[in-house]
């Protein structure tokens, strides 16, 4: 009756199960595919005890995942326990696997991840994308995939889907990107021009950073807004545990949150953007440095050394991403704000301006500003798990596939 | 497996129910009522039709609920029909109601709508409460409160929950007042002050707004933006047909965001807050005019006669929301911004200069902007109805409690 409101994946994955006798077989297998991730191996009786089912209902349903080759025994249990020793179930190392794959304005790049969360095989291709036209970057990227797809192949690893991140708008449908200025793509459906298996999804590069934080960060809580940079600002709000999209799949546009009204008009439309003040392009100006290669690794270096006008630069970006982010903790309360992507390597020089602006602004409701481990490894890594999870949900849809 | 994220009311109300054949019965009770709410009257084979159950199925749970007094049969269905004519079903308009209540800053309000939504009965106190202790408010509310019950005893309604709503930020605790400005409340349980019965909900004044919105409201979408004023600015974020809360129940305050970072000091110790442009205070400053009773009406009297400097301020404020608006619209890509209490009546004011200045802001990514029939009925009716809600929700928990 209560349909999730914010799915990892718009379109159909991760849906609410139907409630019925099926329905409820169904959500009893993704019990205890998650039990097992999260906290295996275990022996069947744990699971019982864990998701509070019968010892012979969850031998029933792990009779099934083992012979769909998502769950594996590990033989028996360390010996001097008492009683019979019972096989510890492990989620199995072959099988399904998720494709991630990322179009980022300066590379591509792919990996492969298995149920257990291991990457399998990778492949990435440096290089400008902007302005390139869509078809020889998408076959460049087909390439890549196809590559890592037969890598896995010969591990016994199948493709379960590919999720794709993109540094733009993508629409509802999890397939068209609506807009992404620094590639100067528009209303362009991928799904022509990327491989027609495995299912495909696509989505935001900040949705899929945003999840990846909340699935492999340390202690990330269930509410929180996730801020990354790679040549624009992108953001994205996790409320419990789910992404909040907006109706047209826009939600979390933060570098287009105004910082100043009467700021530089910027190509949105609008004037005095956050991406007017912390963009990569605007903190290259601030600093007297001209965009190339690595311009964040640049930044990060010379802010090292102590150069006045690149860390000048940086409190100004720090201090208008504190402007921007009041308002968002104003208006969603999160449990804390998340830097991630070029922003996480960029921190030292961001925070102590960030946390400054936001404190006093929000005095009595200011919330924690944390720091991505996983940096600009987020959407790829986030793409590839969104599409684990999506067996873990509902291993009985990926068994019917098979 | 899917809990709700965002409850209409935080206090353990409208809880997801276990996955089991008892909570299954349940969310069938629940499917039946809200299906006759929506559509009825309806017989018991357009019911079952409806929510695809076997007619057998669904007469049992009709007999139930005939039996618990919250459905009724209107007797036979209007003849001509080919078949047996089958009696038609109707929410009951006698047993549980909701009380709603609302303590303003200029005034207190009660009344009880019954579970098909009739406003049964209603209490007015005007005066201000500004600066007032707690205890004599609270007291004079209870009075207010009996004296509503009391009515509806005698038409055979009980009270089945009381929902209060306040002008300031509440715990998920739902019932501390943890910050009202405007009363000057801070950290107050309202618990020991009101009535000990029914069960006590309290929020936020801009939350119930929202509900009520969400319930009440023409063709109102399931994503919006509530925004409401009285002396303070508040909003609502409405996602998926569910209030959007935050950790720690401070979701949606809009009054806050920062239009200008170097503008007037505000009182929560930031600059330019949207408050020091639109709240009610500034609006009659800009206007020079000093604050009375029904400020409002004076406003809207003025303008609509054309006083310039007036209509100058309220334009002000229209362009202040837009700025502050257009951050919220692309944090949460909204179906609509809905302008609800003192800002329905101030709407022809506001909205040239507040519409000009999102749509300049967010090209291509736009919302509607739409006006609330409710106006400052909202809050109070939200309250109401939330509780009649939880008894359609749950049917199988107020019956138990008879």
């Amino acid at each position: 009756m209560t349909p999730p409101l914010h799915d990892a994946h718009p379109a159909g994955h991760g849906r609410r199960l139907p409630d019925t006798q099926q329905g409820m077989r169904r959500r009893n297998l993704a019990r205890v595919m998650h039990t097992v991730s999260a906290e295996g191996p275990l022996s069947r009786a744990a699971v019982a005890a864990r998701i509070d089912l019968t010892r012979a209902a969850v031998s029933t349903l792990v009779d099934e995942l083992i012979r769909w080759e998502l769950l594996e025994e590990l033989g028996p249990e360390r010996p001097g326990r008492v009683g019979r020793p019972g096989s510890a179930l492990a989620i199995s190392g072959h099988g399904p696997a998720g494709i991630g794959a990322e179009v980022g304005v300066d590379h591509l790049a792919v990996c492969s991840v298995d149920l257990r969360g291991v990457v399998r095989a990778r492949a990435v291709r440096h290089g400008t994308n902007r302005g390139r036209p869509p078809q020889p970057v998408l076959a460049e990227l087909t390439a890549l995939i196809r590559q890592v797809v037969a890598e896995g192949e010969r591990e016994g690893l199948w493709p379960a889907g590919l999720a794709v991140a993109v540094p733009g708008l993508v629409a509802r449908d999890a397939r068209t990107v609506v807009r992404a200025p620094n590639l100067d793509w528009h209303d362009l459906d991928l799904g022509p021009l990327l491989p027609g298996e495995p299912p495909l999804t696509v989505d935001n590069e900040a949705n899929f950073g945003s999840l990846a934080e909340l699935w492999l960060g340390d202690d990330t809580p269930r509410d929180f807004l996730h801020v990354s940079a790679e040549i624009g600002i992108g953001g994205a709000v996790v409320v419990d545990g789910r992404l909040l999209r907006g109706t047209r799949g826009f939600a979390g546009e933060l570098g287009h949150v105004p910082v100043d009204p009467e700021g530089p008009r910027c190509a949105c439309g609008g004037r005095g953007c956050l991406e007017q003040y912390a963009g990569e392009e605007a903190v290259l100006r601030a600093a007297g440095l001209t965009p190339g290669e690595d311009s964040v690794g640049q930044l990060a270096e010379r802010a090292a050394r102590g150069e006045t006008d690149v860390c000048r630069a940086l409190g100004g970006a720090g201090t208008a991403l504190g402007i921007a982010l009041t308002g968002a903790v104003n208006l969603l309360d999160p449990e804390a704000v998340v830097l991630g992507g070029a922003l996480a390597a960029l921190a030292p020089w961001l925070l102590p301006s960030l946390e400054r602006e936001l404190a006093r602004r929000t005095a009595g409701t200011a919330c924690a500003v944390a720091v991505s481990r996983l940096g600009s490894e987020g959407p790829l890594l986030g793409a590839a798990h969104s599409v684990v999870r999506t067996v873990l949900d509902d291993p009985a849809a990926v068994a019917e596939r098979t």
